[in-house]
């Protein structure tokens, strides 16, 4: 009798099943197949993928719900940190792989499994992701990775399955999405290319949004709070925000990108709420923080956004700036005004006790009676002291 | 006889125009007006700013066309380091205004002038930039700086001019506006509070076009040498870019920033041409440049621009990050093709013979062949290696 | 009668004696002076000075023992970032400089002063450090400076204070000598120039051991805390270290730095105890840190030792920095081993349960077993597989 | 008849002579082995390796001298860049590694090879640097590595080469050295632990010079061109300074560093020469650059140097960097004095036409003629303005 036991990361598509007949059939594993929650998907859905599960014969199966984790433990820096790679992309998808593969190497740690497996191919960012994860929290437990190795086809997968008594749906979508609490990507044909735009249909939201809304966000030492007025939870927020907008076909776009393997890699995504929540963000601490905390911000928030795309986030020096942009965040409350049209958003403004710009304390205007003319030409010959002195040494010639 | 010579940096304006009767009839000097035009001013408006020049008495009044130095010193750069402050504003004044300072300064040392004035008051960033760099350049020539030392209203100066005999329009506009090649601005009213946008009335360009064009922007090294594949001066894309897309009302946003002085500023702008020159630019480098080169590009040009804004322009580490930023512009050449429609534009994709996401060499899934799903087992171990190792040393607990 | 209250920054010297008569006589104020102490005087140079200040007729005079806030603040920072300007300067008279200027202002703003004096000339740093941080923590105070204001002499100064019947030494010190417990500067003669060295008779410690000494300091969370195994507080440990290691002429150095008002600077220094403590801390970090932390630590330490020394310590900014720099040091604990000798020490090397090089779990050969050849292959293949596609694209004549 | 062609990295020791045998009778090799001098063999030494190669049956040995080269490409910029890793370590065998594996890759190319091979173990950093400048540079021939994949003890490997007629020097020295411009390696017993140093009789260059010397090294654009006055190639400046410094026991030390697979390595050096250059070089940069090229170059510099430790010299990034540091040595030319000493030396001061503190153009004092007191006033009030506006508006208590 055999009882090693493994861990399947299963999502109820082609690979993941052919993945639990296979490590059960031919491996000869107790499959354990677990599917984490990080805001994607809803209770039917979640249904659906349990019973197909136990259809394929798995010896239990798990839904993790990590949504706040998720939030808390990366979404939340991701906003305080106005991530957008290459200034575009709000990390979907990377963001969300750690807080899985995190998720499953803790379950299998919890249920002593001998082995995980996952069932990413070997031409992405997620096989990387889960294998230097599982590496480092279990890193005694053995991975396994069938799609990988095997290298099969979609029809001879469907061909094992099918000796095997499984019947699935062989058709393919035209388009792989995936929906996450910080965004849904979008990707395959136009997105192979480096010149070619996603048609309106390939967009999971349509449009169905024609008038204008204006809308008021009210963050909290840099964390959303509240939507119009109504105090929610941030992950509230940001999926009621996401339904709000989207139907506006905000936050559309593709982002051209390097994959943790060294190849570029191009995909569509939509994020209405996360982008309009991170201009929205970044509009409030352009009021309420210092200049050389907006600077040293955007050089670390860059770095923590490339860091965990590559899957980096179990190096402590993640924890280090985070540290770094929490205490950033303690000035970073108020409201911002938004107006939300089609295809695009409008940052009106914000209201802040933390305005450096417009204050009890007095107005623009009156803030002026702090210094006079002279020490701003006392400043600016001070300012420009050195360059000076180096243009009279080094231009020779000048007078 | 008294023939001291101050060189006045002239507008044509309110301020300039009392500084021109001050400095001659209460300073004794002899008055030597320059306009720099950087782009902003047609020949029409040069030949209105020389005959008020005259009219106001000066000794002589010269125009001074910067634009091509102005592309060359400072925008090119903009467009290499696709540089937009607080990731929203083209830096159009302060690059301006350092140009304008600059050749100021060589026609007063050109010209042996013993003063050189210009007409800020004392609230604002060109205050510090027209003295930094005068003080720079010609530290031994005196500057004269009327309007912020007697800070007079602007009834005042309106009756010192008619006492001298001059009439001026005393009817002031609604908001301020400073056009130049690199993007127009906008303050006043709104600008001036924290929470509302500018209206519809406010912004220069009233938007006339509302269906979509496709237009194709070719880069050469990094700098926009084509439009619609008709080949052009660098400026001339810029420019007609602009006309093209100002309609649409397109690159209108407004930037919240730090200026020189400490304090918060807000202002609109418009620049149509210079979003989309910088969005289209950077999602060529995307496809041609290597993960750290966009990395350090990012870091470098977010600092060259907050420096150039507060006029540092002069000091030589400028040059060390121009040298670097050419560097990197070697493989940047290609098309951009853009797609305008009202409010907004879309990037639709590239096309480069650098493009390192999809070249002659093989596509996507033959550069796959490259390697195996063993050699990227093998990169996930060793990637996360010391992280692994972190671990296992700081949570004892672990197994 | 008046009673406008003045709080002065005394040190018992001739510029500010003069400042004590001075502000007296001729501005008519109540002069309440005060000595902030970081360290550098002991009970009896505090009494020397109290009874000066007592002597030239203050309305009181005040000590404040800094020594532990000063460490907390500042030093302890200092530490975890391994700051040495320039690779050379352990910032010791800049850090104290913020730490006595804040003391300063928090003292007038307790006792309801109407005006804070110091006694800087304008050549230097000090005069920013202290009137800035006046202005930032107490806008409201007026700020006089008698010695930048009047430019007298040495021999006017006395003169002034002969007339008011105050005799002082009129001698003046070859060298200037400021110590405190993070190191002594010395300026003077040499230092004046680029070329020249400071003669052994300018070093304040005489050399006076010749042999060489082994000793043992104990780092928790990055704080020293015990010296050769005798657990102490960490001013302690700054301070016993200092007077074993300064008599054999260790940390002795001359600094050529960038002054706050953008002239260059030199300052000879010796420094035994901190150049030891920063060295052995920053040895424990490479065995304890991971390599992104060390990077990361160095980027932002160069800036945080910048700016404090040009008395930025209050930006909001330097508490993110500390933020992250305390969240680094969690697993820096452990032993250092240092052998002193005439003029060098060399860090011998460490001990620490958290050494990521040699450890329980496995010496470096066992941990070896945890990847092969193969994975390296497989890495070095996908690490350099960006840079491969780069060269395949660009240098098209490769094969 | 077999001819495949392999080149070998070759250098006479047992696993590279090994590896001669090995690739022609196991694997029917052609072999071509090639030494690749970076300064560290003399002409004796080259002469040796020469005949051992033939004695093995190579079809052809080849010496590349790429001394010049190597300073040309790598050591140059290391100089520039004031590079020590971790503050310590000036990157001896690191940059020398990518030297000789592009050379390598570039004969292999040249003859047409259809293999490579080098005699690393699956250890240390060398086979990843190898194994990747070969992926990059000649991605289309095969790489060999038998000391990796075969895993032989030191014994197996001279049984196999006695069995193949081979005589080998069985004994194994007690310290591993490695030679070369730009420092000497040590590595063997107490640096495999964290706590111990090296004895007296592991470090290669013997004590015996126990006076002081004074000496002066000319600096032009950043390169050393003279020593003690007498004109040389950089290249010579460097052995030149070693013979001279490194019997003063000069520039030894122990590096602790992050190894590119991840695991912390320690390693002793000796680099006299190194060591003085980048002080020397450093200490004329303070006197000749501005605070924000220090800053930046400082920034760059680090992470240049760690890239090259992990290999990836070619990646365009780092010609970006190269741009970079040129353009600041422009006036880095200039005198400086250093005094040795047994195990220290000083750096007494510097001469420079482009010392930015004392000049032909005034003495310091006489600079300070520049600005006045009310300059500094103003400039301290604008200077904190942000930050006094941060405390007022967030410390509501404040008065």
């Amino acid at each position: 009798m055999n009882n090693k036991k493994i861990v399947l990361a299963f999502s109820g598509g082609l690979d993941t099943s052919f993945c639990v007949i296979y490590l059960k059939e031919e491996l000869g594993y107790e499959v354990h197949s677990v599917v984490v929650n990080t805001g994607g998907f809803d209770a039917e859905e979640i249904k659906i993928i349990e019973e197909k599960a136990y259809a394929l014969g798995v010896a239990s199966h798990t839904t993790i719900d990590e949504t706040d984790d998720y939030y808390n433990d990366s979404v939340k820096y991701l906003i305080f940190g106005n991530v957008l790679k290459n200034a575009t992309y709000p990390l979907s998808v990377s963001a969300e792989r750690v807080c899985q593969a995190t998720a499953i190497a803790n379950y299998a740690k919890k249920i002593g499994a001998q082995a995980v497996a996952h069932g990413s191919t070997g031409a992405g960012n997620d096989q990387v992701r889960f294998d230097m994860i599982f590496n480092i929290l279990v890193p005694n437990v053995e991975i396994i990775t069938p799609i990988r190795d095997l290298k099969l086809s979609r029809e001879e997968e469907i061909a094992f399955l099918q000796k095997h008594g499984v019947e699935i749906n062989a058709e393919k979508a035209k388009y792989s999405i995936n929906k996450g609490l910080w965004g849904t990507s979008v990707g395959g044909k136009e997105t192979l290319t480096s010149h070619q735009y996603l048609p309106e249909e390939a967009w999971p939201t349509p449009i169905t949004k024609s008038t204008s809304e204006t809308i008021e966000i009210t963050f909290e030492k840099g964390e959303p709070v509240a939507l119009n007025g109504k105090k929610l939870k941030p992950t509230e927020v940001i999926q009621q925000l996401q339904d709000m907008a989207q139907p506006f076909g905000i936050g559309r776009d593709i982002h051209v990108g390097d994959t943790i393997i060294g190849i570029k890699g191009r995909v569509g995504f939509e994020a209405a709420g996360p982008i309009i929540l991170v201009k929205a963000h970044h509009t409030l601490e352009k009021h309420t923080l210092t200049k050389w905390q907006l600077s040293w911000k955007e050089q670390l928030a860059s770095f923590y956004g490339n860091y965990l795309h590559e899957g980096q986030f179990h190096d402590p020096v993640m924890r280090d700036m985070e540290a770094f942009l929490s205490s950033t965040q303690q000035t970073v409350s108020g409201k911002v005004i938004v107006e939300l049209h089609p295809h695009r958003f409008v940052v009106i403004g914000i209201e802040s006790e933390h305005d450096l710009m417009s204050n009890k304390f007095g107005s623009y205007g009156e803030m002026n009676n702090a210094w006079t003319g002279e020490d701003v030409k006392g400043f600016s010959k001070i300012f420009g002291n050195q360059v000076m002195i180096w243009h009279k040494v080094n231009n020779q010639d000048q007078e």
